[in-house]
């Protein structure tokens, strides 16, 4: 006999609103930063950087739903998918669990944890530009022991900014072009991404995580300037069209977080290879080209925890280097990111939260509308974010 | 004096979630069928065929709404309406029922049943091609003897993929246009659908319905080709551009149902008249032209419902047949379509099911930019269901 | 400790719909109005005027959430931003309150009364015109006595149209360019707005309201056809493009309430300067211009409210003019408007409301693609509501 449980007990509504003003002091307006924040510079004025909306819930012993959707999406505030996917617990206490729908891919720590929950402001270019928007739509299994899951809910509860339970083990396959749009009809292979990580807690108490993560695929451009052209193996410009061309697209990642009780370390790194733009002003007949080209890049980051009653205010700092291509950009734009952040959260209380950010970046973004732009520049950023 | 009742024992918050993937065997990648599927063929990969949000309740004791969105919508995974409409009870009893706002069409029992209970994977072309999302803009009265509701209802609690209530007759004015656009502002009338349905009980405890119903209007084309002309009721082209044009548009059809126990049979067939494209290439100047053709098809699927504990396995065949127009295509594209599946549905919990199918096809479609063409091919499809 | 409060018992989902159709009597299907209702001309047929989500709720006991989409928003049905905001108690009992994200403007009481409340269909284009969707990114504060904020919740409360609370005093900062867009790059100053309004109860029961509110910023064109210069402040064309032009915004409002019992009185009167397109045709090269202009207009609004057990039924009538641009169509478009109402709202319980109004108006828009332009006409529209 089944005992009728109320829709409301079974599903939780909620989600987040980011609100930003990055016009206090901005040296150079110029300096942009599509994959992070439009209002970084380019566009001004305030902005809502994320508006969530959450529906999930255990539907069935066996199975877990989550929605969410964005509000601040496509350039005019209208609402578009984040994540649609379930999880169904082939055993009984979940020990494995196959998910499948758009979610996050399993690659890097700080694309798994939730905005919500980062600390700074954007993502870290080196292992964001992986994936857009870091979802997919996809299939696979995480596995982890029920102790360790407990671990990784237990870290985000006492208000550590964990991943939450994405699994020890995680092993996906997915579209691997970008999330929410049409997958043009060619031949290739699907993307497949694994994760493992290990959480653990010391007898001090002390939070630990380490991890190791990679995908392998082929990314098939679609963005493409018409005087784009192939370049291949050899770095020799074809006069094929770089347009719906497929290019090797893999990478490997090492994750560790020590989190901040009081004080906290968070490093990532990444390497590989995908499709990057470059420019050669003495090819004829087009200077502008795409290839397959070696990728590199991380970040560190430290910060220092302090609760003051219900208020918890963090410090930190963030260096990131970013060396090569963004596959789904305009010509898959090559960059090269250095960035220096230096700010804080201010946790007012679990409602609302305040973040100011000193930054010092230098950005080279190059595509064939662009194909000699270096910006540098220091900018002031500020967040008010509200959790519901 | 009223009693205060909470927001959430009035409104009940749900959906669905429709992931697939038909690539695992697809021997014609050019056999499209926009209408049903875009990774049917032309497009690839994982895809989120239906993303829904669901919001309902009885907000008045007069008055029961309903609201449903899309989050798979519009190629971009934007949130789009689907439904939006009230039951105003003009009896206490709600025997007589005024609907208004955006719902669907009551032409077919496949069209009004929900496709998170329909066993099939898209609906059938032959009547689901006389409405665009089989919804529009509207204003009804439905009606039906109280126990008819009940017997509505208990179809579907049973776990019988049946249409929900629409009441037993129900007529319409409704724009006849496509929903979810502006209609153009030309002087014509709406269009208007009835139907009458009969669901009965047999003392065995056999479902069995019979339904006509039927619509007439005007339908205005307005995705055509500058090249694409009016042909005339006597079959001549004229020099008058089609797009912009009226044409009759007018559709009757028979349902019956016979619900699985474990054996059951559903079957539709429709006909009437509406535009069509005609590729003539010895008419000069253009080859191309838009006039008012016959149209006819239907469908008969047969079923086999196993229940196994809560599990429920339902393997079922499919054969359809539609030779018409597609008045919300372009150019209203010509349409000859012959399809046989077999498959099977596993409902392995209220919450999860999982649907794989074979599919063997033979479709024409026509349109100016593509005047002939007939694909033929064979594909796998897969789908899994989440509700919630 | 803190107590687990329920997420339903926190959040509150809820919404209306506007279902509308203005084709019974139409005299002049040219006579179009896009601020306020894209079947009021130019469209046709039955159309959703507003189909509204909303999220809110007191988050925590000093912060309070709102959130709102719109799904008949974008031409497509499309979900869009209407609010996202959160109120911060700066003292415990919510005298002051920092409000920031999207949300209403306050210029003008019926700007700020929802749609939900108001007795006519479109808000009056005099005070409408200073804010597309009357609402904007911003941070703000608002103020007043706890008591005032009270008799602002219980005028809503006991069924009167009021605006809710926005405070007695609000200060604000906000974008000052259209909602739910990017803000171009430009070296400008945000807008400011203010508002004091002052509602008070008489011994009699009867609520009065009165309030003063304006705003005062750059606005910057960016809609504007290429032929169309800027015009100077001396009423010269020059030669500059007026696209992308930032143009003196400002204006003054004042508003007075009498609530109906049973008789009432609505009036609002409101004057400024702000961009406005003119045509010239002895201008060479160019007769389109855009320069500052006088802009000023208001409404009058009389009504008489019945109540008859449950239901309320309120016939009104409202003349409004208006004579300057609208910054934020097409090219600054230039009007002229007279338009009388009469008509009646019957709200037949509190889950739908019927309205029915004879409209007469003479309209003047004008811009480079229609120089000339004055549309008169009468028409009869028709619209049901329904609150969930």
């Amino acid at each position: 006999q089944e005992i009728k449980v109320k829709w409301y007990d079974k599903i939780t509504l909620g989600g987040y609103m980011q609100a930003r003003n990055n016009d206090l002091y901005k040296t150079n307006p110029n300096m942009e930063n599509p994959q992070g924040d439009r209002t970084y510079g380019g566009y001004s004025g305030f902005s809502l950087r994320r508006m969530r909306l959450k529906v999930s819930g255990q539907v069935h012993k066996r199975v877990y739903f989550y929605f969410q959707a964005d509000f601040a999406s496509d350039g005019k505030n209208l609402g578009q998918l984040r994540d649609a996917y379930f999880d169904y617990f082939i055993d009984e206490a979940g020990a494995f669990k196959l998910r499948g729908g758009q979610s996050k891919i399993p690659f890097g720590f700080e694309n798994l944890q939730s905005s919500q929950n980062r600390i700074g402001l954007d993502r870290n270019d080196p292992l964001n530009s992986a994936v857009k928007d870091e979802r997919d739509l996809n299939i696979g299994i995480h596995w982890a022991p029920v102790e360790k899951r407990a671990l990784l809910k237990e870290i985000v509860n006492k208000g550590f900014k964990g991943t939450g339970d994405y699994g020890m083990a995680y092993i996906m396959m997915y579209n691997g072009q970008k999330a929410n749009t049409l997958i043009p009809n060619v031949d290739k292979l699907n993307h497949i991404a694994f994760r493992f990580t290990y959480p653990i807690k010391l007898p001090s108490g002390q939070f630990i995580e380490a991890a190791v993560q990679g995908y392998t695929g082929k990314y098939v451009t679609t963005e493409v300037n018409d005087a784009v052209k192939l370049r291949d193996d050899n770095g020799n410009t074809t006069d094929i069209d770089a347009v719906n061309q497929q290019f090797r697209d893999q990478r490997l990642a090492v994750s560790f977080l020590y989190y901040p009780q009081p004080f906290g370390v968070q490093l990532e790194y990444n390497f590989g290879q995908g499709p990057e733009y470059k420019y050669d002003p003495t090819n004829v007949p087009s200077p502008h080209s795409i290839g397959v080209e070696s990728l590199h890049g991380g970040y560190i980051q430290l910060m220092y925890m302090k609760r003051i009653k219900q208020q918890i205010l963090t410090p930190f700092t963030r260096f990131m280097y970013y060396d090569g291509g963004k596959k789904f950009e305009q010509d898959a734009r090559s960059y090269e990111v250095k960035e220096l952040e230096i700010g804080a959260e201010w946790q007012i209380n679990k409602a609302i939260e305040f973040t100011a950010n000193y930054t010092i970046a230098n950005r080279r973004y190059e595509d064939s509308f662009k194909p000699i732009n270096r910006e540098k520049g220091q900018l002031i950023r500020l967040q008010l974010q509200i959790n519901y």
